[in-house]
C-alpha cells in the first residue's frame, strides 16, 4: 500500500492510499478516515461504496462524514467503484457500464472478467489490506452506500451474513436486474442468462433467502431517479413477505445528490454507531 | 439573477446562480445557503470569500457549512474569487494572478481595471442583489474567509465599519504587501507604487487607524504557507498595538485544506450566530 495523501480533518486523518489489486489486476485507490479514537485502540470499521460515475474521491469531499466519524470512533472506508487504468477495458462515453460503473459485482463476461470483479475485491482483498493497515476492529463492521453503491452495499451485507452488523443506504437501487441504468451493464458483465444477476440484485437475494435484520433506507422524493431507477418499495415488498423489519424513510423535496446523503449522513453514522458498540 | 441549480440540503436550499455584473464586466456566479429558516423571516447573511484557484464551487463542496447554517438559521453567501470569461484579460498559466486570484481589490492598472473589482463588487453591486433576491437581514452581517479569502474578508470588514458584526477567518493572508504570493499580483494589479497597496492590507489598515473589534482567527501549524504566505504573528502584533481584541488559535497539525476549515467551520458559525443575534 502508497500513501497517496493525509490530511488533519476533525482531530483524525483523512487519508487516500493505493495499493496494485491482485482480484482487479490494476492499481486501486480507497480512502480511508481514522478517527482521533484510531490513535489509541482499534476502531469499527464502516464502508461506504458510492454510486455511478464516482471515484472514492467525491464522498471524501463532498459527504460530510468526518465529523460523526470522530464523534463515534469510526473508522470510514471509501473505496473507488470500478477498477482503472490503461490496461483496464471501458467505454469512455458510456457512464452506465465500465470505469465509476462497477456495480460491485465479479463479472463473467470478456473482456470484463479480468478486471471488473469488485465484488472480490470488496469482500476479499480490501478488507485484509483494511485489517494490515490500520487499527482497525474487523470484528465490527458495518457498511452503507448510495445509489450504486447502495445497491453493492445491500447485497453484499446480504450475502455475508453475520459479518456487517448494519447495513444503510441513501437512495439505493434495490432491483438492478431491471432498473433502466443497471440491467443493460447487467446483461454485459454477467451474461444473457438473468438468473445469474440473481445474486446481486437485492430483492432477489431476499426472494433467495438471504436475510439481514438491520436495514435503514433513506429516499428524496425530488430525486428522478426514483420511479424508473430506484422504487425502493419494490424492497420494501420483498422485506414484508419475508418478515424482514427495514426502516424506509421518503425525505420531502429531497434529490439524488450529495445535498440530500449529507444532510442525512449523521443520522445513518449514529445508526451505525449504536449497531456496533461493545 | 438566473438560477443555475437549486437542491435541498440540511433543510434548506443551495443554490447556484448567475448575473451580469456591471461593476465587473462580465458574468458573475455564486452559491448562496438559505436556512430552513429563510422560508420564515429573513435572516442573518455570513459572507465566506474563498482563497487562490477557488471559485464559488470549493466550499459548497467542501466546507461542510450547511449543517450549523441550518442550525443558527444563517444565510451564506459565497462568491467567486475574481471575474471570469473570455473577454476577461488573464494569465491561465499562473495560479496567483488572473482568474482565481481576484485579491478582493479594484485594480487601477491596464489591462486589469476593466474587470478586476471584486473589492466593489462584494462592497456594492452583490449585497444589492442579496438584499434583493433572498430573504436577508441586510442589517445583519458577519465576513469570513480562507487564505486569501480571509484577507478579503479582514479587509472589507475593517474598511466598512459598522457593516459587518464579526469577521473570521482560516489561514488569512494578514499582510499581503509583504507575502511572495500576493506582492506581485499587488503590483501589477495596484501599480509599483506600495503606498497604494496599503487600503488592501489587514496588518497596514490597523496600522493607519482601522477598527474591528470582533476578529476570530484559526491557523494550521502544519500548513506549508505559514511562513512565507501566512504569518499571523504579524496581525497579531498589530492589533496589539492598537488595542484591538484578537482571538488567534494555532491549531496543532492542520494543513491549509479544506479538511482544515472543515473541522473549524462549525466553530466559526456559532461564534458568528452568537454576534448576529437579536
Amino acid at each position: 500500500m502508497k500513501t497517496v495523501s493525509t490530511s488533519k480533518a476533525h482531530g483524525g486523518v483523512q487519508g487516500v492510499y493505493t495499493h496494485q489489486s491482485k482480484t482487479c489486476d490494476c492499481e486501486m485507490t480507497f480512502a480511508v478516515y481514522a478517527p482521533p479514537q484510531a490513535a489509541q485502540q482499534p476502531c469499527p470499521v464502516v464502508w461506504y461504496l458510492s454510486g455511478l460515475t464516482c471515484s472514492h474521491a467525491n464522498v471524501m469531499d463532498k459527504g460530510e462524514y468526518r465529523q460523526a466519524a470522530a464523534e463515534h470512533g469510526l473508522i470510514i472506508v471509501c473505496p473507488d467503484t470500478s477498477p482503472r487504468g490503461e490496461n483496464v477495458p471501458d467505454e469512455a462515453d458510456n457512464w452506465q457500464f465500465g470505469s465509476g460503473a462497477g456495480f460491485y459485482l465479479d463479472a463473467t463476461q470478456e473482456p470484463w472478467l479480468k478486471n471488473y470483479r469488485m465484488y472480490s475485491y470488496l469482500t476479499e482483498e480490501l478488507p485484509a489490506i483494511i485489517a494490515e493497515e490500520f487499527p482497525a476492529d474487523m470484528e465490527r463492521q458495518s457498511i452503507f452506500g448510495h445509489s450504486m453503491g447502495g445497491h453493492g452495499a445491500m447485497t453484499i451485507a446480504l450475502k455475508n451474513s453475520g459479518r456487517y452488523r448494519s447495513c444503510s443506504a441513501f437512495a439505493p437501487i434495490v432491483n438492478p436486474m431491471t432498473a433502466d441504468w443497471s440491467s443493460g451493464a447487467f446483461a454485459r458483465y454477467l451474461g444473457d442468462d438473468s438468473a445469474n444477476w440473481r445474486s446481486y440484485d437485492a430483492c432477489a437475494l431476499v426472494e433467495d433467502g438471504y436475510r439481514l435484520d438491520m436495514f435503514l433506507l433513506d429516499q428524496g422524493d425530488a430525486d428522478g431517479f426514483l420511479e424508473t431507477g430506484l422504487r425502493p418499495w419494490l424492497f420494501e415488498e420483498v422485506c414484508k413477505k419475508a418478515n424482514i423489519p427495514l426502516t424506509l424513510r421518503m425525505q420531502e423535496g429531497y434529490d439524488h445528490s450529495y445535498n440530500f446523503i449529507s444532510t442525512f449522513m449523521d443520522d445513518h453514522l449514529a445508526w451505525h454507531a449504536e449497531r456496533l458498540a461493545g
